[in-house]
Order: C-alpha cells, then structure tokens, then sequence
C-alpha cells in the first residue's frame, strides 16, 4: 500500500458542529487528506445554504493542512471516484444512527466494492450534539456556546433574528 | 501527516473466520500496515491455544504483504504503544456488538487520549459469522467448509474428534 | 433534601393517551407535585390545538391532587427554572424512544447543569401504544376504547368526521 | 388445524425490490397463499402510483401461483378480516425495523385477538435494502440492476426523467 | 404448496413458562404440526434433566392436538430433515433477543437453504419472561403461580427445597 | 403525597465505581432517603467480598447526608417492602443495559405492583464505565484513578498483587 489516503467525510453540516470539527481533527491525523464534502441536494429544507455552510466548514478547519472543502451532488460513490478517494469516514454516536451508517455503507460498496467506509467516535462529551439540536437551542435562545464554534454561533442567532 | 500509519486489529481468533480475513484483506488496502494481535491472556477458556491460533492466522494472512502477526497479554493501549501504533482496528457486524465495541473503544481513548478506534464492516455475507458459532456448527458435525479457510476446518475436525 | 420535589412532564400529548395517564398516576404517588407541560411550538403539525390538548388534559388528570397542567414554548429548561421544577419525567417504551430521550436528556444537563430527568415505565400493556398510532386507528374507524380515555375517543371520532 | 393459511404481505411497494421479492418466494412455498397488499392510503407522497406499483408487482409475482396481489385501504385487520386471512407476513431487516413491526404487530394483535404476525427474513444479501434507498441511486443515476427486477428499474429511470 | 407444515419449536424449556405455552398455542393454530424440541446438549448447567423439561412440556401442551414433543442433540438442521420440517419457529420478545436470533437463523439457512425460520411475539404480558428469571424468583420464595403452569411451580419449588 | 420517598439502589458494586458514586450524588439531591444495597448473593464470583464492598462504598458515600449502605439477600421486592421504600433507582448508559433493565423493572411491578422503578442518566463522561472493565484495567496495571475514587484504586491494587 503505497497510494495517498484520501478520506471523503461527507454530510449535510448544517451548522457544523464541535462534533463535526473533533472527528475531523481526529481523521486529519491519522489520514493523508480529508475532503469536507458538503452534501448540495437534500431532501430536508436546510437553514444555511451550501454556500454558508462551505463558508463556515472553511473558516472551522483552516489550521488542518491536510483537509479540504468541497460540496458534492448526486451518488457519495460518483463523487469518491471522482476525487480518487477509496475511503468514507462517517462519526457513529449512538446506535440508532450506526443502523442507517451500516445500510448506508453496505449499499454503497455495493455500487462500488472498492470503496470502502471507516467509523469513528466523536470525543465522548460530544455523544448528544447533532445538528438538528443544536438549531433548535439557539432558535429558543439557549447557550450553544460549548456546542459549536463562536462564529458559528453569531451566524445562527444572525439567523433566528431574521426568522423571527 | 507523513508517519507510516501502524494498525492492531486485536481478537481472540479462536479459530481465524473468514469474516475476520475479509476484514484483513480490505484493511490491508487502505492501511500501510496490519498487525493481526492474538489476546493471550483470555476470561474464556479458549479451543485452540494461542500458538495455534497465531499458526493459523499466519497462514491465513501469508499472502497480503503488509500483515504481520503477534500475540499480545496486558492492556491493549500498553501493546499498541509498543508496537509505535495509534491505530486499532474493530469489525463490526451487529448492534449488539456495536455496544460493547463503543464502551472499549471510549476506555482505549481514555487510557491513551492519543489512540484511535477506527471500525469496518466485513463482506455482507458472513454478518452472521462468529468463531464461537463455528465452533458450535463443527462439533455437531456442520458443513464449515464456506464458513472458514480448509486447512482451519481440518484442524477444527481433528479438534472434535479429540475431546469425543 | 427537604424542597419539595416537583415534576415537569413535558410531551405533544396529540392526544392524550391511557399510557400518559397510567405514567402521570405512578408519578403523581412518587413526587409531591407533577406539572403536565404540553409543548406548545412543534415542529410537526397537530391534530388538535395546544388548548384542545390542554383541556383533555385537564379532563384526565382532574382526579389526581397534585397533578397540574400547564404549556409551555422555548426551552423546556428555561421553563423548569420558571417553575422551579428540578426534574422532568419520560416515559420509555421501546429502545428507539430511549436513544432519543437520552440525547435530550444529556443536552439539558448541559444546557441546565442542576436539572436531571428520570426515566419510568408505563404498564406493559401500553408498550405499543403512541399518540400517532391512536389518530391512525381512529381514522379508519378502529376500536380505540381501550387505547384513551372515553371523552378523548369522543374528540378524535369529531375530528376524524370533519376531516373526511 | 384443517382450514387453509392465508396471509397477507401488506406494503407500500414504491417500487418492489429484490428484497420483497425474495420474501415473498420464500413465504409462498410454506403458506398456502400469498396475498401481496399494496396499501392505498399512506402519508407519505409515493413515487409510484397504486396503480403502477400493483402493475410491477403482478408482473414480478407473475411465476408463482400461489401468489396474488391487491391494494387495500383503511385498518389492515378489516382488510385480514374480509380476506378470511388469520396471518400478517413482515419482513425484518435491522434492529430498528424490528421495534416499529414490534409496535405495529402489538397494537394489531389488540384490534383483532385472532390475527398474528408473522416475521421472516429476507436473503442476507439484501439486508441493506429499501425502497427509498433504491429511489435515491436510481435518480443519482447509480446502478440498481442487482436490487430491482429489469422492469422495475426501466420504470424508474423513466420516472426520474420526467422528473428532472 | 400441498404439503404438511411440520414447523420444529426448538429450546431450553428449563422450565416451560406461560411465555413458551402461550406462543405453543398461538403457533398450533396457525400450523399443521408443531413438534417442541428440547435441546440435550446445552452449554450451561440445567435445573431441570431433560427428562423432567419433557415430562412437563408434554403436560403443558397436553390439551393441543397438533402439538407433540420431542428432543434433540445436535445440529438443528439435521434433526428438522429427519422430521421433515421445513420451519423452526421462534419467539422474540426483545431487541437483544433478536439480534442474537437472526445470527442463528443465517447460520441454519446458510446451513440449510430450504429451512426458513418464523418468529412470533407472544402475548405482550409476557414480554419480560424468562425461564432464568422464574428460576432466580423461585429461589428466593417470589409468587410465580402467573408465570408457570401450577405442576411446573411445585416441581421449582420441589427443586429449590432440595437445593437449599 | 406526603410520605417520605425512600429509594433502594442495587448493585453488585465490585468495586463501586465514579459512574455509581455520580449517580448517587444526583439522586441524593432529588429523593429523601438513599438507601445503597449491595447485592450478597451473586451467581457471579465477586472480586472483593460483600464486607469490603459495603466498608468502600460507606466510605465513599460518608459526606452525603441522606445516603446509607446496607447488604440484601433474596428478592429486590421484599427487601423494598421491609425497607419501607416505594422506588427503586438505576442507572442506564448503554442500549443493551437498558433492555435487561427494563425486563427487571417489570418483573419486579409484577411481584409488587406498588414498587416502582426510575432510571437516570451518569454523567456523560462516565457512559463508558463498569466495574468490570476497572477489574480488567486494574488487573493490567492500567491508570484508573479518574475511574474510581483513591481508596478504591488500592485496594484494587492491592487484590490485585495478592491474586499474582
């Protein structure tokens, strides 16, 4: 195995969370490159645009050398091809979320045997914090100041202004 | 990141299945290197001993190039650092196992902060797979032939016919 | 510890359903006072009206001393220091409500250090029994009699005919 | 126990897959007939219409003569009950699939003590499959040739033209 | 499909609860024969002979025309061909149950291709029943008449005053 | 509700550990009276006897006020009732505990349906911990002094050169 390791982490980051940026930090160490692979179409209505989302994915890993954004459309395998990645990692917390990553990850090396999926954990402290929570505490006002980074804080209480 | 990266997929393998070598195989594509660690020291009182086990894995492994074998006693951590890895490798195939995999891999990360658990799924076919249930199929007299490489099935055979 | 212990019980209650009830009486013999929360803002679209909600509520609960009903919008941890409250109370039934609940329960520890949930369990005759399934049932006319309390029935059959 | 077993396989079907049709060959050789019911009503906006979804599936289940197919609406234990079928089939793939059949099977056993559920098991090969997961590569334009029939898969790239 | 259906319901039975009983009878119903196969061979040490779990199943089942007992060492494929069956039945009652149930039930369709596996709930009251735990209650003098047929309390009972 | 609210917290606590004593912290504020039990008969042979367990956790709970320690034998349920305590407390960190938990609960509502049992959460950063993995860590020579409380550490260490 003599091959760069390029790692796609692929997902919708809407806002990037602490969770999101340990795992990266973690992967950046142990693989040769990380592509943030911000994911464009998604069935749910998100509250960043893929272009804040990319902004603020930037901003959050620009001291990794060795990671990069992206955003990405239609099949994860496609896109993988694409950027001669052969790995997908993806953070499991609890196991509700490994049984979607397990279907996930076997019918995507079903489209491509080659690709293969790897699983971290996120830092223990960060087992509760999703995306989605973490919206729903700053839309009510709650300190979300632990949960993700400062500049993304602003832009979410930025946002629940204007919602308002 | 420049440094070789060094990964310990630890097990009991007792005896070597062919979801565990699937594992093997796909990890020897990814990482520079494998070290497949046999756990000496065991609650359970194990079939075959641990020289057998590192016989038949060494055998099993021969032709990937960047697997090596070992036995290991003591924490795991301990070993890993010994061995210059940051890297232990986990299969997982049910939620069950996903359970106890998360506890050992939050102790690991808490022993060594610096030590990270990465897990793969093995080929779908063999979800159902485990050293103990082979034991179990051979001893009645089951068809293992699909279920584990030949030359552990002669051994498994020669194994039951001893303790009848 | 000589405060009096009191309960938030916070839920949709869309509607209310004997297995809320037979939770909201096992409560209401273990804390000195249980306060019925019913979540005003809800992402999902109700069948009946936070008032129609409340006042069902208030129906069912009208036997119990120290059980009050109240709503309630924004975190619920803001609310349970408005009311004093330094527990809430869940239900659990199955295990995928229990992953759930878990990840609410560590984010308002953190969000509220000195506020702790507890968890029980209703009668196990009620473990497949959810607010969702009552409004399926009833809409195609099913026996529910047994599901929620008679008045509640009544409700659900008026709606089910002005929908139609 | 002299009367003929009946059972019905109820389902959304949006489209079949190689998975139901898996469930379905298996279950016609131990019952002696096979219901295949596409349920009407449901509150998720299909792709395919009742129509079309009971056209793929007569097609599919076109070779077994124990196998019929229908469309129902309303309770399926009034559906059981006007079929004189006594047996629900369901198909388990994941630990989360099974607490909501759990559910599901519980609260049907309530309305109708004399209906059962039975579950079974689709080939291994298929555990990671859903229909909404073959949906989301066939409009990526990945290739579902292994996890629908040939039929199945022209009217779904149809489909996803027209809608694009 | 003309066949009998033969359907092999395979376990400890160490002792017979109202659990067993109550899926025994919902399965007599539904199925041609139902042969109850007490395992010989078991891993852990029995309270009850194999003897002694037949003399009291055959007593619970006794009223059931299509219901006969029988037991078995050995691979469950190899004695469900020589009885002509070609379904083992199953009961769950949880998620950790199931997960361990549906290893067992690929390995024997791995074993076997043409023997399919059913699984049953049974009655919700039962969900918390096991043979263990009615042993463990028994010991230390808890009231088990709603758990066990009355002769399988006397004969714990019988056991316990002698174990003491 | 005016009666004092007395609450039995069982284990086999061998050794108590950070996670029991968290636990018992948080509850001590919520409830009267804390009633630590420690379970004397256990099908499992015990590292530390039942004296020494009771002596560390009585040191361990010494500067909580409304907590004491005793030992029990027999059923949970009779020795609440002698007790005079109406609720039971245990922890949950992981799903699988959660399953055999909540199967304990019903079982004990139905051998005394007056009895019920709460559930809370550890802190996060003990979700990982048992005392079995301390056992093993211990037993390695691995640093447990964030795990268990000082005193606790050396009589580990010191079983543990004992047992060489």
């Amino acid at each position: 195995m003599a091959e760069r390791n390029v790692v796609i982490y692929p997902g919708s980051f809407d806002p990037p969370t602490n969770g999101h940026l340990d795992l990266i930090e973690r992967a950046s160490k142990l693989f040769d490159e990380i592509v943030v692979a911000v994911l464009r179409h998604d069935s749910k209505e998100p509250l960043f645009s893929v272009e804040e989302r990319l902004e603020m994915m930037r901003e959050a890993v620009g001291g990794l050398d060795n990671v990069t954004t992206d955003s990405f459309d239609g099949l994860l395998v496609d896109y993988a091809r694409e950027r001669s990645a052969r790995l997908i990692l993806r953070g499991i917390r609890a196991v509700s979320d490994y049984e979607y990553e397990l279907q996930m990850a076997l019918m995507n090396r079903k489209l491509d045997p080659t690709l293969e999926t790897v699983f971290m954990l996120p830092a223990g402290r960060y087992s509760f914090l999703s995306s989605r929570l973490v919206r729903e505490v700053s839309r009510f006002g709650g300190d979300i100041s632990d949960l993700v980074p400062d500049f993304v804080a602003l832009r979410l209480q930025a946002k629940d202004r204007k919602n308002q």
